[in-house]
């Protein structure tokens, strides 16, 4: 393992979260309020980065795999560390693990909160929870892939431990040009998003915050009752539709951009996702049809709800730990599923959904005809066998972790319904689960070691896995 | 389809069950109670019975996987239709669906009770609910296998439809042959068991019920508080031995008799086994510290409840219920888990998870070396990706069922801590859930439909998935 060069990797993506700071130190100042939790955090995370990039001195610039697995990892968990230190100074998060939770849920986009009063903090610190979820939301390892042909390092490897999905499409084949591809359109679509909801009557502060938060698919608000709380239909609806248009694979935009409409519609992972929103919608709309007054309210409230769980945001617009039991198990097993790849969005990923009902079906009509041979397909494409067991791989690893960590959770004696909805709704990145963790809830009460776990899950999450259970398995640390 | 030889083979297993009710009608009547449930039911098998038997006549004896499967999926639908009769003819088993839903809850060895009071009910119905535990162990169809070479047909498809387990190791190359040593090691346990249980205090009835419903993994007892009632720790401790001797895979018991002891230790999965119910027994006595008064106390609590999870039997000794959440979260997970494979208890099965976690384990290992080729292995064989592609299918299939069902049973708007243990423990042939469906609680209150539901999931699980999906694949109904 290259750690000199891994540590000065790393200490040059702090540079980039110390930079960010001065976003939300410049919005505390304008609010009048104490620049100091942002200056210290800033001089400290300089002080930490300048260590290893202008005292390490690599031997060799060999990068492989497993240092890409490694710096990825350590760049989330050390982002998490630092990124809590205004929170933290501010007195007004809690404990040190609370804040540090706080921030893994910001940069993995998850929206899973440990306060219990969010009004009256102060704006500068809300602004940095939401900033947290727009600059995880692409993954600030893309950025800094745009960053490292400067260092003179080929970048493919963290590319490929960050990007999410299963099946990768370069757009272009540099990785540098791409991030730039996918920044504009994120960027354009958060500006867009938060000026409609200027226009729809948020004031500058909440329209930003709210649309970076959309953005990230996070789902931090500013308000106790999420959404919810500005009462006003047009904003859940310009809501509504952003969730959803950050939840889709951003090469769509791409091939839309460039005249290749046609082509991107004809995704089978689109198809199945938009299909899929479509009947959860009429689902909980027919089945919340005695807690609203009118049609448009239950279709109004189901759309913003499934939107919100699919993209894996986590807003609310609604309490909806009180619906029918219907609706809230479906939005449970929607908090599995999750968006598409390639999108800000968490979750198993519709694509690896689609990919392992194929294989299921396959599998069911091979007892049948033992001897006829067959290939599952996505977009018309053979996809290998190495594909699917990836996937097969990918989501039982990921029910194993679910179900471990609902047992180590299990031990704070929170009821069944919020240890097991806490873990699955951290691991999807989604942010609220159902009964104490639900929208109108929290996570304050959880244990230091549950609070670990969740980050824990956060991270798994975010990174889709793989990346961080290679740094449990021996052979990564073993010389090759 | 050959459906002629398909009813015929059906009626045949018929006149089993038809025999099978002239026990529980002997105790009736040995308890002076009427036989006319009893008498009523024969008569209306033997009579739907004798069409397809006596009147059709197959013009070919074909008999393919096919035919294997539906015929397997229409005898267990089938046996729960009509040993129902007895239940519902009493009218003391509330309505049709309730006694359907007890009697395939029956046969497919779960346990899960529509009945609110058990004590007081005729003791000839309540030994019909354990006897159909007894038959169901060990699959009435290898029964009926042994029976099938008399028609002239070969049997290999049948025992291919319902042998549990991912890897079939045959004891002997004759089907028949296999099930008569197979039935003689069930029967002599069986036996063994209820003598033990009457030493241990019990009257003859309670220790032949008791020990029927032990050696189908079952779980029905004539007891509302179930083996707790009884209050003895000797007979908690006979069971709790008897329940892991249901578990494990019989094979080993073969090489037992056969002198081949050595080999049969050497069992990966009886390793697995016996080391996750022995950590599983220390946490969860450790948990439950301060629920009873001793370590001993604990330590029987905690072995009995776990071995009652693991084999898919479904008894209690407590009402594990009020335990803390760490021991019912794990307990949700060994119900998940469930026995070893060859056994005749339910669940995922031990062979099939550690055979994941191993497919899994080269996964992320294969990460870091790309180019490494590596095999599974289990007991030193390695596997084909064949077994390993069924498996994975096989667990996300089972995933994705209970999901999906649970979506369904929400519908019911019982809390989703019934909702989500009702389908698991219903897929997994275990019984009891937490909550409403917990150990002191019962599933009377569930709609038709999600009684339907969860009988179709007791089928599932006990048939082991394919059989009944196959049946859903529309290639299975093409003429070949």
């Amino acid at each position: 393992m290259n750690f000199k060069l891994v540590l000065r990797i790393t200490g040059f993506t702090l540079f980039i979260e110390a930079a960010a700071m001065l976003v939300p130190m410049g919005v505390a100042l304008g609010h009048g309020e104490s620049p100091l939790p942002f200056l210290s955090s800033i001089l400290i995370i300089l002080a930490a980065a300048c260590v290893p990039v202008f005292l390490l001195k690599p031997k060799h610039q060999d990068f492989f795999a497993r240092e890409g697995f490694f710096t990825v990892g350590l760049i989330w968990v050390l982002f998490g560390a630092f990124g809590a230190l205004p929170f933290w100074f501010s007195g007004q998060f809690g404990p040190y693990i609370d804040c540090f939770f706080e921030t893994i849920s910001g940069f993995t986009t998850t929206g899973a909160t440990i306060l219990t009063a969010i009004e009256g903090l102060p704006m500068g610190l809300l602004f940095w929870r939401s900033f947290t979820h727009w600059l995880g939301g692409m993954g600030v390892l893309i950025l800094t892939a745009a960053l490292l042909p400067f260092l003179g390092i080929s970048s493919n490897f963290l590319i490929r431990a960050e990007s999410p999905g299963p099946v990768k499409s370069k757009l272009v084949p540099r990785a540098s040009q791409s991030s730039k591809i996918l920044y504009s359109i994120y960027l354009a679509l958060t500006v867009l998003e938060a000026l409609l909801l200027r226009v729809a009557g948020m004031n500058w502060y909440d329209a930003v915050t709210h649309a970076m938060s959309t953005a990230g698919t996070g789902g931090f608000s500013g308000r106790n009752a999420s959404v919810g709380a500005f009462g006003s239909p047009a904003i859940e609806i310009i809501i509504t539709v952003f969730m959803l248009l950050f939840s889709v694979n951003f090469t769509v935009y791409f091939l839309i951009l460039t005249g290749r409409a046609k082509q991107a519609l004809k995704s089978d992972e689109l198809r199945f996702f938009l299909i899929m929103v479509a009947v959860s919608v009429a689902a909980i709309a027919w089945n919340i049809r005695d807690v609203y007054a009118t049609v448009g309210d239950c279709v109004r409230y189901a759309a913003f709800q499934v939107s919100s769980v699919v993209s894996t945001t986590g807003f609310s617009s609604a309490n909806y730990d009180l619906w029918p039991e219907f609706s809230k198990m479906l939005l449970v097993v929607l908090t599995f599923i999750g968006a598409c790849a390639g999108s800000t969005g968490g979750g198993i990923k519709c694509s690896r959904i689609l990919i392992l009902i194929r294989s299921a079906h396959r599998e069911v009509r091979s007892i049948i005809h033992p001897r006829s041979v067959s290939v599952v397909r996505l977009d018309g494409a053979p996809l290998s066998e190495r594909t699917l067991h990836t996937t097969q791989c990918y989501f039982l690893i990921n029910l194993f972790l679910v179900f471990g960590m609902a047992v180590v959770v299990g031990l704070d004696n929170f009821s069944f319904t919020t240890t097991l909805t806490a873990v699955i709704t951290c691991i999807s990145n989604v942010g609220p689960g159902l009964d104490m963790v639900g929208p109108a809830g929290n996570f304050a009460a959880f244990s230091v070691l549950s609070k670990l776990v969740l980050s824990f899950a956060m991270i798994l999450g975010r990174l889709e896995m793989y990346p961080v259970l290679v740094l449990f398995s021996g052979s990564a640390w073993k010389r090759s």
